[in-house]
């Protein structure tokens, strides 16, 4: 995460991006740069995620799609999907198709535990995953890749095993079902299935060292361990990596929630899907979660002011709301009440817009803060008075964990769910 | 096996050779190629050793270590050590100097299981790891590279996988100490083992492509399986790779015994070792195994003429030799008995230089051989009757196997040896 500008999934694990958007994706019209290692905008708005969808070729979340899921689950629609923070997919209507015939789906997302201070930005996927598994009850496997860190980082193999299990509590706090989530450190998991590893090997097979070159950017320089890596964020795709929750069948396919610099590994892996008789992968593309200083500044680990981390004080929020988040608002309050503030680019408007579910509310402090008449203070005292609980609440679920259920979660076992 | 021209282990595993050795490795001085995939000489006695013990920076096996051996396990060494059919080695001496101070090591080896037509060539790791484990009393590890057979080959892994199994009963066949030998196949053993999988990553950090590229000739276009293997095949070099033999202690050295062809595995290997802080696997480097036809020809599975399999029946035997096997005799029996043949490319009398155990019976044979007292057929005929029990032994011992005790060779175990 230290090289990341802006933060989706906490996952920046490639340097990446398919031959035909890599130059627009090094230094592109645009000039936003989207890969698993490096989000970079040049605009205070952030990212252009329209051209992000054409350049990845994925489709947009539109009303369609947002409504027929309503009309599947038989309830409201989460509100990150409804505002577009996942704003892009890969093949959700034929997991609706699948689901209106019965059929079994399962979700797959995942983090790499490269440090124990995750911040707010780090739970999104775990957020709509806990989302999705109670609207559709399914399964959810949820791969911590800290092979993965220990190949890209400064860090020993002992030190992100550790993190694996520190970083399963911040997931396990989001809620998700112990009776349908799978949990799995890599450096656990791999070295004790069969079924797993063969398909790493499958996938291998299928991939050259020329196309992780031209969609991950690796190079001659990089090791082994690095350049064979995708198989290893591939392989859970396939539901035969699971023989303790799906047996043998290769039909069950994988709904992804992620952020969208994580989709070159799942490009690949629905390239290689069909080459193994496997389902391609499925996706829910998240926007990137923004630093405290603005869209188009560096969210960092070693940069405690630049986010809000699961570890902060209710007070530690406070002072870092008020004193860091980039304000949309006009330099006097005279200015401001004339003119009004600019929520597009306001942080404590944009937060507000991930942690706030109501939307009437949301939409009425929209409306007071861009004509002027609610202030940037204001603004900021609403966000801290969402996320302190929000903290609070995640705190305290966390520390209430005991080691037998975390280690319940990251044991291999049947999941119960409806088939 | 089928692309390479003469075979040692049965594992061409790689397109091989250290950077500075690249280029006479492809057509050097010498003309001979020797790497894990090709073995090709132009000369009819076959590859130039010497000149290969300088480009490959080992160490002759000279009278001075054979004395050495002979001392320390107070017997007389194997045939094929005196005879140079094991001609190169690594750190044999600091082998002998753990022996003498009390400490342990153990013995590894290897096959690739492309193909269960197994040949006589293909014995000889295995046959000289049975002797050391005798003469040592000391545990052996035997890694079959199922994975890399099906990353190489047009086979599934269902094939490999018991290909694997059917290669174990051969290698079990040469009398390994069932209470001191772990075979295991990769697929098998790597998905259900954690410490294995750790070490892999260890290696898998230390070596960039550019070195495998150097070392192996990998290219951008081959799958990312094969670049990342010779983590796979350098991972038993290491003793914590086992832990129900050796627990977590990383003290204790691989001796490695294989064809020469497979050095370049470990001589990366060595040269990551020190970095991770493990021990340098020390080696016993064999001579290639020729084919019936002659060293410079091919030995091929796909030509059931060019070796004797393991499966033959005694007549199959009797024809190919007298068939097939190059003869260093002369034309006419008048020419022969005037100038005698030349016992160094004559093919009956190589091979018993692997096979026949009796020092005075092999140079009477080959004194009378070069004087023209023994004509071809005579020799022949003497190799016939050597080889037509080794392989009926071979194969009732094979087929008095059951699965139980193959599956308990194949089972992670602890292994009884002193320490």
């Amino acid at each position: 995460m230290g090289d990341t500008n802006l933060d989706s999934t906490g996952e920046p694990a490639g340097n990446a991006l398919t031959d035909q958007m890599k130059d627009a994706s090094i230094k592109g019209e645009e000039e936003d740069i989207v890969n698993p290692w490096n989000v970079q905008s040049t605009s205070a708005t952030g990212v252009d995620y329209d051209k992000l969808i054409k350049r990845f070729g994925s489709s947009k979340i539109d009303d369609l799609l947002l409504q027929r899921i309503e009309k599947v689950i038989r309830k409201p629609i989460h509100h990150m999907l409804k505002r577009g923070i996942f704003f892009s997919h890969r093949d959700m209507h034929h997991i609706l198709d699948l689901v209106e015939q019965g059929k079994p789906f399962f979700l797959y997302t995942g983090r790499g535990p490269s440090s124990d201070a995750m911040h707010l930005g780090h739970l999104l996927p775990f957020i709509i995953t806990k989302w999705l598994q109670d609207a559709f009850d399914v399964p959810a496997v949820i791969q911590l890749t800290d092979d993965e860190k220990f190949l890209w980082k400064d860090l020993k193999l002992e030190q992100v095993h550790q993190l694996s299990y520190e970083n399963a509590k911040d997931i396990i706090a989001c809620g998700l079902d112990i009776n349908k989530t799978f949990i799995f450190s890599n450096l656990d998991y791999i070295g004790s299935s069969r079924e797993f590893y063969a398909n790493m090997k499958r996938i291998e097979k299928c991939v050259t060292f020329n196309q992780v070159k031209g969609i991950f950017g690796f190079g001659d320089s990089d090791c082994i361990g690095k350049i064979s890596f995708p198989a290893i964020q591939a392989a859970p795709c396939f539901s035969n990596s699971f023989p303790h929750i799906f047996g043998s069948r290769t039909d069950i396919p994988a709904l992804i929630p992620c952020g969208i610099d994580q989709d070159p590994y799942f490009r690949m892996t629905r390239d290689v899907a069909p080459r193994i008789n496997y389902q391609k992968p499925a996706l829910l593309h998240s926007i990137f979660f923004p630093a405290l200083q603005g869209a188009q500044t560096k969210m960092s680990s070693s940069d405690p002011n630049s986010s809000i981390f699961l570890t902060d004080t209710p007070k530690q929020i406070k002072t870092k709301i008020n004193k860091h988040a980039f304000s949309g608002g006009q330099s006097t309050v005279e200015e401001h009440r004339a003119l009004g503030g600019n929520c597009d680019i306001d942080i404590a408007y944009q937060y507000l817009r991930y942690f706030m579910a109501d939307d009437l509310r949301l939409e009425e402090i929209r409306k007071q803060y861009s004509s002027g008449e609610m202030l940037t203070g204001e603004l900021k005292k609403i966000l801290v008075d969402t996320i302190q609980p929000i903290i609070a609440n995640h705190q305290t679920k966390r520390t209430q964990l005991d080691k037998e259920t975390v280690m319940s979660f990251m044991t291999p076992r049947p999941l119960k769910f409806r088939f």
